[in-house]
């Protein structure tokens, strides 16, 4: 493993520390995967905090696009260095979608479709940083623990720069992702238990065998690239505010990085001001809603029951993170039961044209009960994370009526819009 | 049904004819689908023949995308005009590979990734600008045959403006396909036929019912979305020539879509030269690459037998055009079996990180070929385009191995090691 001094000349990413959530101290960067040497893991995350005025960042951290396409306020690769091709991570769109606002009953709503990064998933902006990391490090192996896109996310990434991905999905993952990862050639073991029980296991994997470690619980860097989403998005609100931002929340990892994200945009004048966080959970999977509704700061771990794979976390390993987001933003958090969040994915669909999976759609039926609670009110602006894509995900086959066949000929197509029509 | 001049007051896109590519025969702009009154459909295709230099284009053609990412060249929508959310159509990346470059033993590969597009394929930007002339015209539904791609792109951009999308497609379109049209609320006919008999039953259906027609080989309009991916490409391309740009095969439209749209940029200055096109298709349904490699300027409509469903077209709608892009640009075409299309998937997943479906694969399959005939040199620069994304296919799910089911512990997980290693 290459010393972090040689790989700061390689990376504009500079002047930071790492500060432990719990006990504030502070630690030297090391661009590998820690946690704070008196908190521990699950618990003692760190988190990067920049030293200097946003004016004096520098290239490497500035709130601006270049040229390839990659996204912004990830620390810069240096010219000439090794990593991931110019292109894989482009930027995503913000998709006005003005027939849901209406059904949802609010003045506007914008969706940050992250199902259009490279495998599918906002989990992308993170792979394709640790494995630039894992790269500048010496790493020839990263490993995950996944409930499905984080994995395929690595694979993807892994196979465009020819690192190992070595992952850990729970037995039950769908079987469009596991394609994934069989196409990108990662590693692959279906662990028979949770994604808990997946996590831990990579854990104790990733120290036996030395792997470059990107689970975002333990590697402080990977919500850097995560902020990039809130970055983006800010940039595209061209300075015009927006209310709320839903996203739904597994670990807490990507809605403690939204609000990062928008903080930065904020100090750089981008943004006027920081969205209201709204967090969604399944109701099966609420941990982090039920701590901050109770306005507790520790959360109770539970055992997760959701159709919503993708969010299916039982023990969030960036609670803390995730409750100051809320906290900071005068956030709201709501659980919404599985028929609701199927409901949700339909709307997204039928009437914005975004194709999400489950878990991408919660935030949506997030915000139908925030609307009717009078969270969100009438008139509110608000931006939806779609998390990932649906095609992932098989979830929806099951409720999709099957089709008529018909013979080529018109008559037939006739007696089927003649059977339509009694139904409607 | 409104008058076109009433249309071309709300579109930029205003002077040009229509040209039949058979008989050379100008006709008035329609803005709806039409063939040439003389030699019908097949056959009669027209072409949209701008009026004026590149110059005096007016921003409506420019070469240069606007804020909210919609596609260049395409007819702009005057300010106020009812369409497609801003955001819905933005531009897709441009990505290096490397390795994959190395193992087909040519300089550099770029591989453009449709499947980066807002249904997942190259189709959303035809569908996208169907869409919005349906509604320019007053229509209320929109129709098209298609092996999948062109239908979940249709639906979804349906869904975004709420117009009632009609689908045709031949039974045994995947599941994941299906699935999309399901969620996009599609009003959906699987036939029990060929894809060539679901698009004449479309036809009949069209001209009974006076849907607009998303059909590529009537609709002349189309080709004017489509063209956009060349020009992104040329512009990423920032001034450098390729020699090639690979493409699979189907119909026909799309390969004749970007030599129209290189032709454009080159006049524009944005490219020094039109790179050579080389054109793929499944051994199985390769009546365009027949017809190219026998010199002759027909072709004889074939069976289709093939994995690769989206390129599967026994009789394409516009050869003619095909085959005049090839003739054009000093342009090759070759056939593929479909082991070397799967192969070829599996290599632009491991070697490159994008996962494209079985057809959008196969370009590669091509080039491997066109490397080996010694068509494409060892120096050579390529283009790919992926048309489509791995998601909406399961072809590929057959061919992934059983991955390891263990216990959460780690000497499951040194087990499964040590079995990897005795195979290495």
């Amino acid at each position: 493993v290459v010393e972090p001094s040689a790989v700061a000349a390689t990376w504009v990413f500079t002047d930071h520390v790492l500060r432990c959530v719990l006990c504030q101290r502070t630690y030297p960067p090391t661009y590998g995967a820690a946690t704070c040497p008196e908190h521990g893991s699950p618990g003692g995350v760190l988190d990067v905090e920049q030293v200097g005025t946003a004016s004096s960042r520098g290239t490497g951290t500035a709130l601006v696009a270049n040229a390839n396409g990659t996204a912004h306020g990830l620390p810069g690769r240096a010219s000439g260095g090794v990593g991931l091709a110019p292109g894989y991570l482009a930027r995503t769109p913000l998709v006005d979608a003005p027939r849901l606002a209406e059904d949802l009953g609010i003045a506007q709503l914008l969706v940050k479709d992250e199902g259009r990064n490279p495998t599918g998933s906002l989990k992308d902006r993170p792979s394709a940083l640790a494995v630039e990391l894992a790269l500048a490090l010496g790493y020839r192996t990263v490993a995950c623990a996944s409930t499905g896109n984080a994995a395929s996310s690595l694979a993807g990434a892994c196979a465009n720069v020819g690192l190992v991905a070595r992952i850990f999905v729970p037995a039950g993952t769908p079987a469009a992702k596991l394609a994934q990862l069989a196409a990108f050639g990662a590693r692959v073991v279906l662990v028979d238990g949770s994604y808990d029980q997946a996590w831990r296991l990579c854990e104790s994997a990733v120290r036996e065998f030395g792997w470059y470690n990107r689970n975002c619980a333990v590697n402080p860097y990977l919500i850097e690239a995560k902020k990039t989403c809130a970055h983006e998005v800010a940039e595209d609100l061209a300075g015009e505010a927006v209310d709320w931002v839903s996203v739904s929340v597994g670990d807490g990892c990507t809605v403690s990085a939204l609000y990062k994200g928008f903080q930065e945009a904020q100090r750089s004048g981008v943004l006027a001001a920081v969205p209201r966080l709204l967090a969604v959970q399944a109701a099966g999977a609420a941990p982090i809603v039920n701590a901050f509704n109770a306005g507790v700061g520790e959360v109770d771990a539970v055992v997760p029951h959701t159709t919503a794979d993708s969010i299916s976390v039982g023990s969030p390993r960036n609670a803390v993170k995730a409750l100051r987001a809320l906290a900071g933003t005068r956030g709201a958090a709501v659980a919404v039961d599985d028929d609701e969040i199927m409901a949700a994915q339909r709307c997204l669909a039928r009437l914005g044209g975004v194709y999400a999976e489950p878990g991408g759609a919660a935030g949506i039926a997030g915000v139908r009960r925030a609307r009717h609670a009078g969270l969100v009110g009438r008139g509110a602006r608000v931006v939806h994370v779609a998390t990932g894509s649906g095609l992932k995900s098989s979830a929806i086959l099951g409720s999709a009526e099957p089709y008529p066949l018909i013979e080529p000929v018109l008559s037939a197509l006739n007696a089927v819009m003649a059977e339509e029509a009694r139904h409607l």
